[in-house]
């Protein structure tokens, strides 16, 4: 997919850790939600000044930074200068042409997934880039646009109740990355209906934009599993990995996500066959209505080309022509065009072609 | 294959753990049967309430607990409450859209499969997702819908001769597996059916309908690797993974286990090939028909064509037409006309379009 | 390829380790025959009775127990007795549907490999099962039918000398499945033959039975690949394995044995490439048949349907056409004729159709 | 691509180490340029002879030696004997044809990599070959023609702050491949501009070109793949492999150059699946468009040709013909043909030809 | 490739380890030559008893015995006696039909490898077996015929200078396994050769010779992947592989020739994606063909077809034919014809078809 590729250019040449955005600015003004928890309190806070952080990082509870628009590149480099992020980190950040992934920093974990959303107007799938950064008593994650992708993970903090306010700072970790993969069930969906249209349509009357359609969910599906490859590797590391920074508890709810990734990945890969069953589909009923109409016309031609000729015979002018003068000749050239197009008719019925 | 998929978003934004039913609700009562049993004795009994299992639970022999009907969720979280289960386990059970796997909580081993049948009216294959759970002495079994498909099982436990008595709970386990992987088998000789008449469909008079035949077995086919491939990853767990609850007696079983698994695998392995070859024979013979009938039309044309225009040329008023006053003017027209139609046939012999 | 797929749901519901025969009965009646040997001494006898096996199991000499017919399960049975075979040995034998393996039971190794041999009326590949049960100084043998597949070994015990009767069970072993592996590269020469000529049938005139042919070759192949890619698994073991009932010298015989194998899977994979090849030749000679064809038409077609509209106009019975009276008229409309088919001819020419 | 293949054959035959150049004399005169540098102080120079070399060889600084223009094998050979360097490693910098790799002579890394570049005017990806000979406290870097391809990196060193100047040889190496990936990433864009104007050609008016077009992309995938995929190998051992010449802080470096290689092959098989996915649309426009030209012409021959026979039919010259002297005869000749064209038509429709 | 494989059934049912020459007699006699060198002496001798060998076999300098000629088996028998070589290793020489692979006897490493050269004659690429065994202080190498393949090798030897005669027996076997895999190189250049020719024929006028071609290209590519992939693992053995018999010194070398197995291995397979574009190409070229003839019939024939049943109607002998009497009507009859032609153009070219 061409889609994002270009504005990479606009860094080539600088030294690494250059904090400079690539992607489409697709929010106002930055906004800083900080949440702090345990099992027995929640402070709840709109961070105004990076500065405001400061409290939740030295807090013992959890605490949970939700950033809001990256763009202003100001406020990420004060971020990180004040949780000490590693200058990569942060260009990783902005950079919302990573593949997800994870990476062990020790101390800190940073993990890139991507929320996925189907657009109904344009019917392409789009992607927002979500990074987290995973510490012993903290969250900090950073989305590319305000949100309400994670209401329900909120709701269940406000709530107070479950296991989210009793476990660490890697089981938000955790609720988080379900909440995004749950996205890619309902990109799935989406697709899948596409599809299922597509299948009528191909057993009715496929035409030129039908063929089109197929190669359009084919580039959709090329972007998915993009998405969703290196996400298993990535869950897959949080499950299995060796970082201290997540506990066994959690690890079986990572093994769960893991599932969803692998389910995923299979329904990616069985549209992918459907797809490419549907292109055989469409190329061979071209096939079969260019024969239909060749058969057609082959019928129509092989029986009056003679006929004709047979016309144009006794239109001649001849002046010695025997069959002219004959009372019987006008009806027996009627007799013998029937009897020639029945035994034709025959014939093509015998080899199947009516 | 969308069939299923839609379902899920019933679930996007609960916590993990949220016990709710995902699939058909194919059973109007949940009913419950257990089995409690050693080389001398045997017990069996329809369980009402949950709370009688109790006994089952502490009994030293081998218990067997088997739930049908899985929709009542407030029956499984009695069940999971009382036998301590994972809450991520009981959301498995109830989700029918995993795929087959193991997942080993230590004092468990929690185990989903498949349970294949075919369907003669929609000529599709159903999946009942049947869930394990494997303690020491005893098995939880869990089952989409009320069905005959352990009977054999039952029968060899109230028999009381035979290994299954003198074993534990796992040998129980793979006699159930053994009994599912065997549901495979049935389900691949119907679709070896359905691909054996359509080969014979190809040699003979292949259609359109034949075409979409071809991509309605893909598609089975499809759906039953997802199933299949999974499976043999976990009876592979099964046969050589390190749990304590599987005895190497048992191990030796679940090897025999694992041989029908890849049987089934290369079945359907070597059945997509046979279909994939069969598209080609289905392309080429439209390609080749549209051939035969180009060939007749060509050969119908190309004879007559020209001598059409030899009618017309002698069907011409000019008044200086010489020709037109000889007496053999006429049957030399004929001679033209034979000798031309005769060299065109042997031209069309020569070139192998006759 | 469902060739004997059908057969195996005989056995849905009993339990594991039930003797049944899957397969059909090849011979008559079972036939055992023992070797006893070592450097200095040989016995070979034929058994009635299983009883009479006894001296051999517990001789300290090689001994080989060939059994040929494997229809009679009650023998099996009381051969499964004295040897104290593990019952799902016993139920591999009999079923025929085993793919190649090695499994290791400590006091033995049991080896399922397979026969191949190219029947000519058919043209299909058959295969044999040959089950072999290794242990410290025994060799159990047990091969569907009665045949001359061993000859060759047999007379190497009997002519005393060479390796086979100085090496032990093991030696023996390999010989067997050297034979057997031997027994490929006879098929592979009768699947090349037929590969060579459908080569010679697609340079020259290629139709719809050619492509049948490369689609029943396709089909071998794929049979064979099942054969094959198993059994070098297979072999693999039997070199590299940890098994003590194999002798370093053994070992590296079949190493051998491992390089024949990978080399008949090359030239299997070969084959399947030069098919593939095949194909595209096939069809894209049907594109190019019936591209011939249509230039064919075209040029008739295109040369003659100007000239007839021409003749066709001087039929018209217009009271008012100056043309036909003039006495140049006739001779003029030849010409026209001429040079338009020539002008057209050398379009074509130019064009390259013709 | 079989491009520069050719030269190789000069060398057959020679000992290994021989100092033979394979491939273009891409610039006139060799030039070397010297950095020494520290935090704190840098020294710039050109180097006329070899011997001034020396120098550099023993400071305890960061010394990085730049060669460009390989084709003088003498300077080279100087070279080499200066710092010591293998025969083999002479041989492959002179060797333009090598694949991207890292080999580890202990006191010295060899590194081989590829600078790509988009030749506007013959639509080709270029390649120029950089080594890296990575010590302590040195970097020798050649390559095939003068450029200012690291004039960013030569920048950061003379501006004298950020990192490059406070860290080693190794840093300052991942400085220069950083830079060469990155030239990656320029041309994926042209190349995807390429892409994108395709697809907008196919949804318009492809014709002959566009495939030839989309073979030429094609072309440049499989060059750019050969060039990559080695690459992602090579920078893998640069951040995992064990050799003492990196440091952990510069590791973290090339884990980001390791991403960047990964999103380069990532865009690489994206821009190879959209490509089958056009050549498919191509084909099946083709496909498309013959089956439109067929039905055109099927609808128009089968409309005339009865006519055309009827209009013969009237135009023969019988003395018995009763029509012809019926008044009605001429207008119901007419309204017969007008019937027969619209029932014609009608029924064209029906069938969705029209 | 079927070439060469009948031969094999020769040895069916012989004991392993015999003796008998698998492949084509390539030359008269065998001819022996026995080098013995150090870096201060050198003896070259041309052997004609194997007897003489004995001073070779026992000499503590290096030791290089050539074979050219391995029909003769008698003698084949009397070196593996004299040297003490393993049955099995005698019987590889012979088979020339085996895969290049390298085995470890412990006192000897066994290597077999393939010197291809292309025939220009049958546009084929042959390959001829070495087989080498490397012991401490000697090297034994088998050819099939006499050649001056390693010419240079020798050269070399003669030459005195350089490391050939420094180094060990090892050094020797690399240097003749580096003159193979530069023989790839070569036989890579001609067939480079003609995929470029094929490449401007495509381009240019493809017909059906163009097909075959690209398929004969095809089946020597699949010829060569068999020879080039085994041989990659085989030369990984030797750099990497833990046999004393190869010093650290000589690994640095083997691992140059891995790197150019790798490269011929990326070209190999770069040919075969050019050839399979270019299967693409040709076919689609065919499409095109059959549609622009297509197209040419259509446009004259929809022109033609309806002034031709203009023409028929005013032919007709109606005598109630009001049109034929008036004087305007023959002008205006033309006047039709030439504004329908001009409108059908039109049309035509509005579709794209002209």
């Amino acid at each position: 997919m061409p889609r994002r590729l270009k504005k990479r250019s606009r860094k080539a040449g600088l030294p690494p850790g250059s904090l400079i955005h690539i992607g489409d600015r697709l929010t106002e003004k930055t906004k800083i939600t900080a949440f702090d928890y345990d099992e027995s309190h929640l402070q709840e806070k709109e961070i105004k000044t990076v500065g405001e952080c400061q409290q939740f990082k030295d807090s013992r509870d959890v605490s949970w930074i939700h950033v809001e628009g990256i763009h202003e590149t100001q406020i990420l480099e004060e971020l990180g200068a004040l949780f000490g992020l590693h200058p990569l980190t942060l260009e990783d950040i902005l950079n919302t042409e990573q593949r997800p992934k994870v990476e062990d920093y020790g101390v800190d974990l940073f993990i890139v997934v991507k929320l996925l959303s189907y657009n109904e107007k344009t019917d392409e799938i789009e992607a927002e880039q979500i990074s987290l950064i995973l510490r012993r008593n903290a969250l900090l994650s950073f989305q590319e646009k305000e949100g309400d992708d994670f209401l329900s993970v909120k709701g269940r903090i406000q709530n107070g109740k479950g296991r989210l306010r009793r476990l660490g700072a890697d089981y938000l970790a955790y609720a988080l990355i379900d909440a995004i993969v749950d996205s890619y069930f309902s990109v799935l969906e989406d697709l899948g209906e596409r599809i299922v249209n597509l299948e009528e349509d191909l057993a009715r009357t496929p035409d030129r934009t039908t063929l089109f359609e197929i190669n359009g969910i084919k580039k959709e599906i090329i972007y998915l599993r993009k998405a969703v490859w290196p996400l298993r590797e990535a869950v897959s590391f949080l499950e299995r990995g060796d970082s201290s920074l997540l506990t066994p508890a959690t690890r079986v709810y990572f093994r769960d996500v893991y599932d969803h990734t692998v389910q995923v990945i299979d329904t990616v890969e069985t549209y992918r066959d459907l797809l490419s069953g549907m292109l055989d589909l469409y190329l061979s009923s071209i096939s079969n209505r260019t024969n239909e109409i060749m058969k057609f016309l082959t019928v129509i031609g092989t029986i009056f080309i003679p006929l004709t000729f047979l016309a144009g015979v006794y239109g001649m002018n001849f002046h010695y022509f025997p069959e002219l003068d004959k009372a019987w000749a006008y009806p027996a050239f009627w007799a013998v065009c029937v009897v020639l197009s029945v035994t034709m008719l025959l014939f093509f019925r015998r080899r199947g072609w009516l």
